[in-house]
């Protein structure tokens, strides 16, 4: 089996006015599908966030891609690092690969290779990954602070004919009674069992009281997570942190930084979960050195791919970290890479961020997948279990080429509702 | 795909009176061969090193393998577990299961299931585990400080009409010139490019003039490696440390502990490796705290496992670790599953120890595999790409059975040699 193809296509899917530390979500969140097409015409889908950046670092790989054997990952590999070394060195001083741009490429060919030889072989991607931990994998509810919107054309749009999360979606929130009125609504739609908050946008207070409003909304046995976003001050952290000791699951980088990471860890009695502070396995020796979190959010786009993140789960076991899931806005490729991987990670025990509440579009046949009680069902149906809907690739395609966005920049779109606005490290 | 039968037939295979600080080796070595057969008429072979105790703890674990899908390793992995502790407490204080019985179980049948997976899909076992970082894997040439005889009936026994390695490996060894001897008859035979002594045998300036006669016969571009088996003081290891410097790739086990590991790393300028003072996921954390090993010696049937050995290649790439790999007395099966293995794990860049010349009895189809310039050739056949040569197979149980052997127990066999030889946790 040869790889023959690869197809690489950027998309946009419309997105709320979502807050968070670096300002504002616009109207559109960038993804690009890749396609990689085999002799025996098989196909493998594999999805990551977008740039142009990112596009042109998929591009050059082309050449590494085409012609190899899906299963030969390690070679593969290699190659994209090859490749991606070259580049350096041929640009030094310009970086115009960075390293963030290296797993995501990584990422996005290994993925759709094991659903290429998921399909080959008959088998779900768990089943290549070592079996199924748990046939369900639940999913956290993923609350932002928003404008009033639910993104696309207009920026703020509003369908005033939606019903029930969807029309509760575009609505405002903006303070606890705002957000404790999403958490609702996002439950009741998706059945979520437990809730995230993307802090980092208001004051602490505001935050702070939005989750204890949440857990006076929801009971005592709903966990629930905090996420500054990185944006506080170490004392602002220990001192809101010690509020929420008895209403957190975790509290997700509160502060950036593995040395202040450590300082909050020290003070305050609550786990600390970090994708800020540390995001690679360059960082793994000193987050275990400082001891600076108990849990460590994976993501395959962002650590390399679904080995390496079975990688880091064992790590996480050996140094008894915790392991959870970190998203971006996604479609359902992203998706059901997430769910294939959480459900074949034993330590992987906590409910996992998704965005996809807050996406409407949907690239793969069938549209919009359907949770059960908050979790995905893992079916036995070959490779991620999902065929791609060529028209609407088309469309979203379309919608990526009319939107006149290059790259995500949350500054930018803040800026357009608040001028002069600026992103701060830390804010408060 | 689901497991309907599980046949685990200990062997005893004849093995040198070789010397190392635990006693000598028995006429026989023992190990388990693990045959598991799914409803499809697939069979998947695993072996490991054997005992009465870990035949028994095979046997029990029977009910969790059989009727299982051999793809859902992780449940196979908690089945397994689960079934152990539950005999732990049943029998609390007596410690009837010890973890290197469980690690074995796993690796047994975790190996048998990659087998049947590669069989299933037509794939060699290494496509299984990420594809191949290289296509030839390296073996070091394994010597010993021995008796003369090649092992078998008369313990001593030997037979005059051999020649080449087969004629030299009956020769005693027991001073410099015989290592070097033996070194030169085995890397003959097998082109082995580096070289590994088993030490701890005699007194450590004897050992050390070997590795430098080592050097001297095969000049400074052959790695060699000294392993003292942990029987030196922490001054010992020192002392004559110093004087391999520039001789050593790598110094394996001077002495007990990762404490003392730690102490000799920092007063000799060479690399140490361990399988005896880091042997576990439990005992990464202290070596990487204290910086007491900068190798780790793999060793899937002591790790649990070839997902578990990809971990622990993460761990040793994360931290800076190398990682390189442990033998016992085996047969073909556990050479391909150590193979496989090796040809996956890109970081996994020394030549593996393996204890194969000194064997001369097979259980695989074809007899004993031949290396080229000290590598073996992963082909594309699929699974381990080995047959079951059943007939060997009964003839090496009936071996066992007459052997009256029931475990390893170096030390009787020394006695046998040398009365009342008592092993010494630190003799140097």
């Amino acid at each position: 089996m040869r790889i023959t193809d690869m197809h690489i296509t950027p998309i946009a899917i419309t997105d709320p006015p979502l807050l968070n530390a670096a300002g504002l979500h616009a109207p559109y969140a960038l993804r690009i599908v890749v396609e990689l097409v085999t002799d025996d015409q098989i196909y493998g889908l594999g999805e990551v966030p977008g740039s142009v950046e990112t596009e042109e670092a998929l591009k050059a790989v082309c050449e590494v891609v085409i012609g190899q054997d899906p299963f030969q990952l390690n070679a593969l590999d290699a190659g994209i690092r090859a490749r991606f070394s070259a580049e350096t060195s041929a640009a030094r001083g310009e970086a115009p690969w960075d390293k963030r741009r290296l797993v995501h490429v990584l990422s996005a060919i290994e993925v759709a290779c094991f659903d290429l030889m998921g399909k080959a072989t008959g088998r779900p991607v768990v089943d290549l990954l070592g079996g199924r931990a748990r046939d369900r994998v639940p999913f956290s509810a993923y609350l932002f602070y928003k404008y009033e919107g639910a993104g696309g054309p207009l920026g703020m749009g509003i369908d005033p004919h939606a019903t029930g999360w969807a029309a509760a979606r575009q609505k405002a929130a903006l303070d606890p009674a705002g957000i404790v009125a999403e958490a609702q609504a996002m439950c009741a739609e998706y059945g979520f069992q437990s809730i995230k908050l993307k802090g980092g946008a208001f004051e602490p207070r505001v935050e702070v009281e939005s989750m204890q409003a949440l857990q006076e909304a929801f009971g005592p046995d709903v966990p629930l997570r905090l996420d500054p976003n990185a944006i506080w001050k170490v004392e602002t952290a220990i001192e809101w942190g010690k509020k929420l000791e008895g209403v957190l699951e975790y509290y997700e980088d509160p502060v950036r930084g593995q040395e202040n990471m450590a300082r909050v860890a020290q003070a305050v009695n609550l786990p600390l979960a970090t994708n800020m502070c540390t995001t690679s396995f360059d960082d793994i020796p000193g987050s275990i050195r400082l001891n600076s979190e108990a849990i460590i959010l994976s993501d395959h786009h962002f650590w390399g791919g679904l080995r390496a993140s079975l990688g880091l789960a064992r790590i996480c076991q050996t140094f008894g970290r915790g392991m959870s899931m970190h998203s971006n806005s996604h479609v359902g490729i992203s998706l059901m890479a997430m769910a294939h991987l959480a459900a074949a990670v034993p330590n992987l025990t906590y409910a996992c961020d998704t965005h996809y509440p807050w996406q409407s579009e949907e690239v793969i046949v069938g549209g919009r997948r359907t949770f059960e009680e908050g979790a995905l069902v893992i079916s036995d149906e070959p490779g991620l279990g999902i065929e791609l809907d060529r028209d609407m690739l088309a469309k979203l395609h379309v919608q990526y080429l009319t939107s006149g966005l290059q790259r995500r920049d949350d500054e930018i779109e803040m800026q357009k509702v608040q001028p002069g606005w600026k992103f701060e490290a830390v804010r408060w």
